[in-house]
C-alpha cells in the first residue's frame, strides 16, 4: 500500500431528487460527509508526503438529501452469492426494511441461487420482497434467496435486469461475486445505463481488504470457540489427550486466531501467514510431544489453509479457488503416528465443524453491523453511487472502489500487534512468516 | 424378555447403623421401599402368567433409615471409564456432595482415567476429593477424574482397593465398565469382603436395557438438533441441496431418532433397527432424488450403525466394541454419485459432530438426572446393596441387578409408537426392519 | 387417590372408516392398545384390593387401524389458551402435520386469541393452517394463534364450531381451558353433535394430575436454571451476597424444585408445599445470616407461591385464579432489613424472570414430547375419543378423562425422593409441610 | 473537544531493563509506536487548524523492548470495582498470564471486594494469583476477586501497596473506579514512589470517553436482545400485547439501541440522549395506542436512564452515582392506563432483566477483546506508563491519560449515523434530543 490509492467511488450523475417525505416526517440525512482517512496514525500518513487535506481517504457513508434516483421510479434487485455465511437474511431484510419504509421502494426483487438467478436461461424465477416476507428470516441463519458459485456473462444479466426494469443491483458476496459485479458496472457504464452496482462484501474468512471486519465473523469465531472449549474437554478428559480443530481460513487465519485468542484454551494457533516445521527439534510434532509429557494434553487449532505445503493439491472449485489439502486429517494422522513411535500414550481427538458454523443465525454483533451496511448500501445507491461495496473502516462506516475490495487480501500481520497477543495467549514458539503471508 | 427375569441385587448383610445425625437434624428416609413394577400394562403383566404379589418387579431406590455402613468409618472411591458423556462432572458431583454432606463419610477418593486409575502398576495417583474440589465442575463438560477404555485384571483391582481401605466403589461407564464391575463385585463376593459396588450406567447412545433413558442423552440430542437444522439450512441455501448428518448410536438409534424428532427438518431417519434399501425404486437415492426435485432438497439423519450391511468393517476398538464402517461418507459420496449420475443439480453438506456433542456439559434435565442417580447410588451403597446399577424406570427411580444392565441392549422398538412418531414426522418410506434389531 | 378411579374416556360410537392409504404406503398402527397401570409398584396395585385384569389403568394412545371420523370429511379446529409456554407452536405443528400428511385431512382452522376466537361476536377471523404456514414456527417462541384467558359460553362455541362444519376440536390449555374443553363436550354430547373434543393440557408449573411432566416445563426449568446460576455469581461477587430468584410455580413448587437441583448452587428452596418460618433461630432469615457470615453469601429459589401466609392477597386474575401476594420482593426487603438490623454487610440481588421464561422456542426435550403429544392427539380424534386429553404416564402415552385432569393439582410431594433429593441438594432444614401441599 | 486536548500519558522514568529471555527465545515487541489520530476524518483534522504532525493523537500501546521495571523485582495487585460487568475474569486472567508467561512476573496478587481489599482497615486478606488459579475463571461470569462501590482513601492504599512490596496496580472499574486510581497515581507521584497505575475502564454501559465500546458491551448487549425477543413474543401471543424491556444505561442509551437494531423488533427506542414527549398527538402513548390497533402489538426498549423528567427522584447510591427514578413500571403503568381509557384491549408484558445480563460469561467478542486489553495493561505498566488506561480507539489500540477516561462521558449522537440506524430500524417519530445529552 506504498503508492497513494484513487479511493473514490463512480457516481452515475448529480443528485435531482428529494429524500421523499414519508410517514413520520423527514428523515434526518448527512449532507456534509466526511473523509475518512485510510491511515489511521500520524506516522503513516506522513510516509504518503501529502499534505493534510490530500491524504488518501474514503468517502464517508450516510444518507443524503438529495437523491439520484426517484424512489417512486426505482426497481431495486437482492442476489447472494457464494457459500453460507451468518449474516446474509439480515442484510436481505436490512436491504428490504430501509428501501421500503425510508425511501417508499415497492418493487423489491430477489434472484435465487447466486448469479444464476440473473441469468434467464437457467430459469429461477425471481422472488418478490417486501417487509413481511422478511420480517423474521434473521432469525435463521442461511439465505432466504439461496446462493450459488460461479459468475454469469455480465451481458447476460446487464439485459436481464434491463428487461425487469432495475436500476439498482445489491450484490452480496466474496472477491468472485465483487468481481462479478464490477464486471456488470462495467458494461452497464459501457452502454451508458442508469444503474448502480452496491457490493455488500460477505467473507466469513475476515480476507477482504480494506474491510476491517466482515460480518459473519463475529458469529463465526463464537461458534468455533465452542468446538474449541469441546475439543479442549476431550483432551483433558484422556490420558495424552491431544484436541485437534480445524477452522475455516483459506488465506487468512482470523476466524482460527481470534478463536484460539477467545476461548483462551489453544496452545497452538497454525495460521497460512504464519509457516511452521513439522519435524525436528522445533517442530510443531516434538513440541506437542513434550507438552503432552509436561502437562498431560494438548490442544491445536489450525485454518484450514495452514501448512499447505505439507498437504499440496491440484484443481480449483467452481468459484475458481485453488482447491486445498486437508491439513487437518493430516495433522491427526502425524500426531497419532508421532506419538505412537515415541511411545507416548495418547488420545487425538479431531474436530472440523465448518459446516456447523455457516449456517447459524448471526450473533447481536453481526445483526447490528449488518443491518447498518445494508442501511448503507441503500444510501448510496439511491445517491447514485456504483461500482463500490460499503464497509467500515477505523470505525467509520465508508464507500470503498469495488476494484479495490475485490483485489488483494486482508490477512493476520505476523508482525502486528494482534498476533503477538495470540503468541502471548498461547505460549507456542515464534515460527517463521509464511511465504503465504504479505500478499495482502 | 419371555421368561420372568430375576430382578432382585444382592445385599452384603444386615444393617447395622443408624442414619447420622448430622446439621439440620434427622434426614427423611424411606424405609418402605416399593417394588416397582417391570412392566406398565396390565396386559404385559397378565402375560407373565403370575400372582399380582409376584410380577416382576426391580427394589424401588432410596436413602434408608438403618445402614449397612458405618459412615464414620467408609471410605469410597469413584471411575469413570468410557468416551466423554454429557453429565460425567454432574455424577461425581453428586456422589461427593451426598457422601460428604448426607453421610458425613470424609474419605473420597477418585481414580484418574478410568480402570487405569486401580491398578498401581499404571501409576496414576487417586485423587482426593471433596465439595470444594467438585464445586463447579458440573459446570463444564468432560470428567475430572479423565477416562479410558478396557478393563484391568479384577483382582488387581480389588488388592487394590483393599490396600486403601476404600469399602465403595461407584463405577461409571458403559456395558463394558459394568461388566468390570460385576468381576470385581464376583472377586469381592469370593473373598468375603465387605466391598459395596455400585454401577452408574453411562452411554449417550441410550442402549442400556432396563434404563430408561441414560443421562447425557437429553444434552447429546439437544447438541445434535443443533447439526440438523444447521444442516438444513445449508440444504436449503443451494440448487438441490442435500443434508446429511452422522450421529452417535453404533446399535441404538435413538440420539438420531429423537434429533429427527426434535428438529422437525429431517425426512429421512436411518437407524440400526430399520434397515434400508440403497437402490431401485423403493431405495434410498431414488427416494432422495425425487424429493429433491419436488421440494428442492433433502436431509438426512443417520445413527453411525445405520446401513452397516453397506460399509462392511473388522476388528474391535480398545473397549472390544466391533468397528464400525462409516455410513456418513459412503452416504456423502453414494448421493452424489447418484444425482450426478441422474443429472440433477446437488449440494450435498455432510456434518459429522459426534467430538462436538459428547463433551459439553449437562443440559438442565441432565444435571437433575445425574445428582438424583447419585444420591440413590450412595444410598444404595451405604445399606449394603452391591452388584447393581442405579436406573430410573417408568419414571422411578430402582435397583437393577448389574449383569442385567450390562446384557443385551437397549434399541428403538420399529413396531412401538416412538418410531412411529418419527416415521409421521418424517413421511419417509416403512421400510422394513434390520436384522440387527430385537437383539435387546 | 385412594378411591378407585374411573379412567376411561367417552367414545363418540364405533369407528366405521379404514386409515388412508396415502403416499408411502400403509401407515402403522397400533390396534392392541395395552391399559397402562395408574400405579406402577406391585404395594400400591395391592392396596386397591383388585385383581390384577381389574387394577386402575388408563388406555394406551396411538394411532388405530380404523376410524370413527372420514378424513376426506374432517374438519379440525385448534385453539391455545392462557398464558404462553414453550412448545405451544410444535403442538400447534405437530397437529396440522399428522392431520395433513397422515390422514390427508385439508380442512385445519386455528382460532385466535383463545377461546375468544370461537365466540363470533368477538370477531377474530380464524386463520388457516397447512404444514407450510407452520413449517418454521416451532423455531419461535410463543403460540401462532395468539392467546387470551378466561371462557365462553359452551354453546355458542358449539354453535360456531358447527357453523364453520368443524368436527374435531384440540384445545390446547390449562386446567381453565380444560374445564372449559369439557363443558363444550358435555353441551356437544347432549345435542347428539358429532364433535370429538381433545385437550392438550398446558401447564408450565407441571400440576396437571396424571400428567407426568407437563410440556413447556423441561424448557422453563432449562431457563430458570440460567437466573438461578447467574444470581449465584452476583451473590458471589459482593460482600455478604444474598442472591433471590422468584419463579413460576402458583401451587406446586417443581419449577422451583427443578431448578434448585439442576444448577446445584442454591441453598434454599422454598416452595408452595413446604411451610417455612421467617423469623426465630429456625427461620429462614436467621439461616440466611449464619450462612452469609460462615460462606460469606446464600441463594434462594423462592417460587411464586410459596410463603403465600406472609403475603397475603385478595381477588382473582382474568382465569378466576386467586391472585397471588409478591413473596419475591417482600424476602428481598425483609432479608435486607434483618441484615441491616443484625449488621451483617450484605448485598441483596432480586431476579423475577417469569416473562423471560414463557415466550422461548422449546428445548429438545419439549419438541419431542409436543409432536408425540399432538401426534397422538389427533389419533385419539379420529378414533372417535373425545372428553379426553393426551398425556404421558409411567413413560407411555394415554388417553385421560378431561374432568381428571381439570380437577385437582399434581404437588410435590414434601415426603417423596424427589423433594428429599432437593434436601440432600440444598442442605436447607427440613421445614414442615405446608397446608397448602396435599390438595392434589 | 473543540480545545486540543492533551493525551500523553505519564512515564515513570527511562526504560532500564531489557525484555525477558523466556521459554521459547526472545519475544516480538512494538519499539516505534504509533501515534494513533483523535479524529479519523480530513475534515475534523483540518478543523485543529494543526499541522500534520502536531494533530491530537494517543500514544499506540504494545509491548516495548526496554522495560522501566525489572520483571524479576516486579510485584503487581489487581482489583475490581463497582458493578458486576461480563468480562471481569477475562481482564484478570489475562493480566495474570501475561504477567506469568510474558514477563516471569512471580509475585501477583488480588485484593478482594474492589478498594476496600486495599484498606487493611478492613481486613480482606488479598488473594495469590497464578495461572492455575485463574486457568477457567473466564468461563464463569462475576469476578473472582468480589467487587464493591465506592473509594478508599487514597493516602491509605498507597501505604498499603508499599507495604506490600507492590510497584504496578491495576485497577478495574468505571469512572469511579479511575478517579480513585488517578488519586492513588497522585499520592503516588507526590512521594517519588516507582508506583504504575494503570486502569482498565469497565462500563456495561459503554459510556466511557474515547473507549469506542467497552469490554462486556457486546455481552450486554447479546442478553439485551434476548429479552428484546421474548417480550416481542409475548406482544405477539395476546390482544394488543405491548412488550416493554428496560435495559441498563444511566446516562447513555448503547445498550438499548443497539439491543434494538440487533433483534429487530423494537418499535420504539427511548434513550436518555432524546427526549420524548408522553401526552399529545405525537407522544408516546398515542404512537403506541395507534400501532396496536393497526398492527395488533407494540415494542418498547427503554434505557433506565431514558424519560427521567417524568421520574424524578433524590439522592446518590454508594458509587455517588445519582438514583435514577424506575421509568419502567411507569411506562408500564401508563400506558396499561392509558388503553384502558382508550377502551383499546391490551396485555402489557414488562422486563426488567439487569441482573441477567451483568453476571453471565463474556461473549467471544469480549473474551479477545478483555486479552488483549489486559495484555496491553501489563505492558504499559511494564514500559512505566501510569495514570492511564488501555483502550481501543478506531480498531487500535492506545494509552489514554486517566483523566480523559474518568471525566465527561460518551453518548449516543443524536444528529450521527448510529441513531440515525436506529431510526430507520424502528420507524418510530423523530423527536427531540434530550437536554441530557451532548455533556459527552
Amino acid at each position: 500500500m506504498a503508492e497513494v490509492p484513487n479511493l473514490e467511488v463512480p457516481v452515475l450523475g448529480p443528485c435531482r431528487f428529494d429524500s421523499p417525505m414519508l410517514e413520520g416526517g423527514p428523515w434526518p440525512t448527512m449532507d456534509e460527509p466526511r473523509r475518512v482517512l485510510l491511515h489511521s496514525s500520524i506516522e503513516e500518513n506522513l510516509a504518503t508526503g501529502r499534505p493534510l487535506e490530500e491524504l488518501p481517504a474514503f468517502e464517508g457513508a450516510g444518507p443524503r438529501g438529495r437523491l439520484y434516483f426517484d424512489p417512486a421510479a426505482t426497481r431495486a434487485g437482492i442476489v447472494t452469492c457464494g457459500g453460507l455465511c451468518p449474516g446474509l437474511n439480515d442484510v436481505i431484510r436490512g436491504l428490504v426494511m430501509v428501501l421500503w419504509y425510508r425511501y417508499g421502494v415497492r418493487h423489491i426483487e430477489g434472484y435465487r441461487f447466486g448469479y444464476e438467478g440473473l441469468n434467464p436461461a437457467i430459469g429461477h424465477e425471481p422472488m418478490a420482497l417486501n417487509p413481511e416476507v422478511v420480517g423474521f428470516i434473521h432469525e435463521q441463519g442461511g439465505t432466504l434467496l439461496g446462493s450459488s458459485r460461479g459468475p454469469q456473462d455480465p451481458d447476460v444479466v446487464v439485459d436481464f435486469l434491463r428487461s425487469r426494469g432495475v436500476n439498482v443491483l445489491f450484490a452480496i458476496g466474496g472477491d468472485g461475486t465483487l468481481r462479478g459485479a464490477a464486471d456488470i458496472t462495467a458494461v452497464a457504464r459501457h452502454r451508458g445505463l442508469e444503474l448502480a452496482v452496491i457490493g455488500v462484501p460477505k467473507t466469513i474468512d475476515n480476507d477482504i481488504p480494506y474491510v476491517e471486519q466482515s460480518f459473519g465473523f463475529d458469529t463465526a469465531v463464537t461458534r468455533a470457540v465452542e468446538s474449541v472449549r469441546t475439543v479442549h474437554i476431550e483432551a483433558l478428559g484422556a490420558r495424552g489427550g491431544v484436541g485437534l480443530v480445524k477452522l475455516m481460513g483459506r488465506h487468512s487465519g482470523f476466524i482460527a486466531a481470534y478463536a484460539t485468542l477467545a476461548s483462551n484454551h489453544a496452545n497452538y494457533a497454525l495460521i497460512p501467514e504464519v509457516d511452521f516445521p513439522l519435524e525436528g527439534e522445533n517442530g510443531l510434532l516434538e513440541h506437542v510431544r513434550r507438552r503432552v509429557l509436561k502437562r498431560g494434553h494438548a490442544v491445536i487449532v489450525a485454518a484450514e489453509g495452514a501448512g499447505q505445503r505439507y498437504v499440496p493439491a491440484e484443481g480449483t472449485d467452481r468459484s475458481g479457488n485453488p482447491l486445498l489439502g486437508d491439513i487437518g486429517t493430516f495433522l491427526r494422522d502425524r500426531i497419532q503416528a508421532y506419538l505412537r513411535e515415541k511411545e507416548v500414550a495418547h488420545t487425538v481427538r479431531y474436530i472440523d465443524p465448518s459446516y456447523l458454523i455457516r449456517g447459524v443465525p448471526a450473533t447481536a454483533f453481526d445483526s447490528v453491523y449488518c443491518f447498518r451496511l445494508a442501511a448503507l448500501a441503500v444510501h448510496a445507491a439511491m445517491a447514485g453511487r456504483t461500482g463500490m461495496v460499503v464497509g467500515r473502516w477505523r470505525g467509520r462506516y465508508v464507500h470503498i472502489p469495488i476494484e479495490r475490495a475485490a483485489s488483494g487480501r486482508q490477512q493476520v500481520d505476523p508482525h502486528g500487534d494482534f498476533w503477538l497477543s495470540v503468541l502471548e495467549a498461547t505460549g507456542q514458539p515464534r515460527w517463521a512468516v509464511s511465504s503465504a503471508a504479505g500478499s495482502g
